[in-house]
């Protein structure tokens, strides 16, 4: 007997109509034979409702109360797919993250899981029950207090579950119907893929892709979930099987390059003449960093005089003017001439675990792009992807062009 | 040091402005060295619009998910009232009712209390962390779920409290400032009380005044919990206490009447020429019980051929219709000769301990309602009050009257 984990983002349930769709897609998989464990988020809006509440509450919330405020969200939604369900004829059941329970540390508002216990719902399964699981949540153990896992936790609730139910699938529905090589809004003729690695997955998602959750890949990737993204729009009783992100061993035919991803949530920083010694890059990124300020790519170049250097970063778009001023307020201790920066620049990147095994790779790209006219401010590899910064200006000519280059539109 | 538990319903806390300024009645009493555990209900109309969607979900919804999805409204209170307190400098918790845990019986969407735990609340108040309580729910032990207390289960969540926590006092915060002899807009000349007994607020209650839940109540007369009613609209820096509900010994001067309630929730049936033999009765009351429809004033009168009986009882108006068919279809076995009704009754109530040691209270009310041309249907007396049914456009009449004769009109 298959077991399953399906999980319903909060435009899959944004309200009751849409929950008895989703209820459907249930029933669909329960006739076929399955257990299945349902994961729901909120409604879609409520959790921002929460939040603004919280924030009207007072400037610098209490983590943990605001935990025990945004939760209750997917409680709602769990309990009214258990009455649809019900109503429908199937024996449902809602499980709040701490009756699971699901064990979290205390890092309130982006806590991770612990463990999850799988013994009460695989025994309401031995009963014939749906398990209807609130996703994003969970609790606490030495102080008994509820946690969340942060946005889109909801999609590490359902792996991390599958992972507990030793399931044999996570489909993850959503409102796209799988894994695209690059955004389909960007490059019309963008595909579908089949089959994407957990390495590549990761790539893509934490190089802008939106599809999943970083920390869910990451999740999926250790304990080898077999995970489906798929669509919640396709019909019921005839739905598509979306993309499989697998292992790596599973893949026939690997790909050079699977997908391009691109971000437009970066910012760059320059420091001129920078004295060329031991403990400046400290001086300038120790504070950062102790500002919580996440610095992606790092350039250095010697300048014209040979005793100075050129320091080029990038940082989240929502952290430009902080780091700008941080920066300026210790020019002093760092000591530079001049600090540059823009946030008009975007991240484009090409994965693919081919890369692994085909040298010049990224040369191609490098020329394609300068062919176009599009300059290159900063380029970082890893084994399986490398990325480019450029101005923002050029985004979609950008993808484009790597998207043809190589190979990956869809055949007229 | 003293110990509270202080009640604030759905209008005190409607939205984050109305909840800080709960949170200034919190922090009076603890300034004023109180110990304080603040019982809340869910901003008003959250409760209402999570009904609703149970019920568009499922025509007949699972009581045990319909309460996990009502549930949910306190939670969000509980926390946006704990957020505001530990941004006034305070130190504050919220306890959802699985964390106390407040145990309750399964009977899901009307759970009734069975235990509370206070020891973990004690033991914060020794940290001087202030408990803020999510009201109307529970847990039922055994499965694990959330229950509900059923609508005004806040109160008895706040009265159940300060048992377990041998408060010195339970205030329940509310949108009137005490408890009037009746409702004042009915009669402007309505007095609010200082003080009344357990047992006179219990048939109050019973009898319409809407004031405090029932159950409340009960729990307050059966552990002894000295309650105040009182005003949140008050200004929380100069409260009034309101009306204190006590053991009868603590009231000095004991009121003949204290207090006139009516209900227009009632409707009448009655069977005409029913047969005069035994089990008659049984055939007419058994299937409205088994129907849980609610039976309240009997009254029996031997028809004028002496053989047969006219029967006349009441029901709750929302039943009116439901009882009207039940016996409709069982006219057979009953054997009448017609069945008449109106829903356009109203219950009117004297209440009073005093009565127990005066004679002829009642007599005197039919004696001026009378006199004011007013018809009494029906008539039940207990120990503590008696209650007559009379035509709904007599409603205001026939309670003024009252109230003038017993002498409960304020002094001009």
């Amino acid at each position: 007997m298959a077991r399953l984990v399906m999980k319903f983002g909060g435009t899959s349930v944004a309200n009751v109509e849409r929950i008895r769709n989703v209820a459907r897609h249930v029933k669909r998989e329960v006739d076929a034979g399955a257990e299945v464990a349902v994961v729901v988020s909120a409604m879609s809006g409520k959790t921002n409702e929460l939040v603004a509440w919280c924030r009207e509450a007072a400037p610098v919330y209490d983590p943990a109360e605001y935990d025990a405020v945004v939760a209750s969200g997917e409680l709602v939604t769990a309990g009214l797919l258990a009455i649809v369900l019900k109503d429908m004829g199937l024996n449902a059941r809602s499980w709040q993250g701490w009756q699971i329970p699901l064990a979290t540390d205390a890092a309130h508002g982006a806590a991770r899981i612990e463990s999850v216990d799988g013994a009460r719902i695989i025994a309401g399964f031995a009963k014939g029950e749906i398990a209807v699981v609130a996703g994003f949540q969970g609790v606490h153990a030495e102080t008994g207090q509820v946690t969340t896992l942060g946005r889109g936790g909801s999609d590490t609730s359902a792996v991390a579950l599958a992972a507990a139910l030793h399931a044999d699938r996570c489909d993850i529905y959503t409102d796209v119907d799988g894994v695209y090589t690059t955004d389909p809004r960007v490059v019309p003729r963008a595909q579908r893929l089949d089959r994407v690695s957990f390495e590549e997955m990761l790539e893509m998602a934490s190089l802008g892709a939106k599809v999943l959750q970083v920390r869910s890949v990451e999740v999926a990737m250790v304990h080898n979930v077999r995970t489906y993204v798929r669509s919640s729009f396709d019909d019921p009783a005839d739905p598509r099987l979306g993309t499989l992100i697998c292992d790596e061993e599973d893949i026939v035919e690997k790909q050079v390059v699977t997908g391009i991803a691109f971000s437009r949530d970066e910012a760059q920083l320059t420091l001129r003449k920078v004295a060329d010694k031991p403990g400046v890059a400290a001086a300038i990124f120790g504070p950062l960093a102790e500002a919580n300020i996440n610095v992606d790519m790092i350039i250095q170049v010697v300048s014209d005089d040979a005793a100075t250097t050129d320091i080029t970063f990038t940082v989240p778009g929502a952290e430009f003017d902080r780091a700008k001023a941080l920066l300026e307020s210790r020019r002093d201790k760092i000591g530079y001439t001049a600090l540059q920066g823009t946030p008009d620049v975007v991240k484009i990147s090409a994965i693919g675990i081919g890369m692994r095994s085909h040298s010049g790779v990224a040369a191609r790209a490098f020329k394609a792009l300068a062919e176009k006219g599009i300059n290159i401010r900063a380029i970082t590899t890893s084994e399986i992807k490398f990325s480019m910064l450029i101005d923002e200006a050029y985004t979609e000519l950008a993808v484009r062009t790597l998207h043809t280059l190589y190979g990956l539109d869809v055949k007229a």
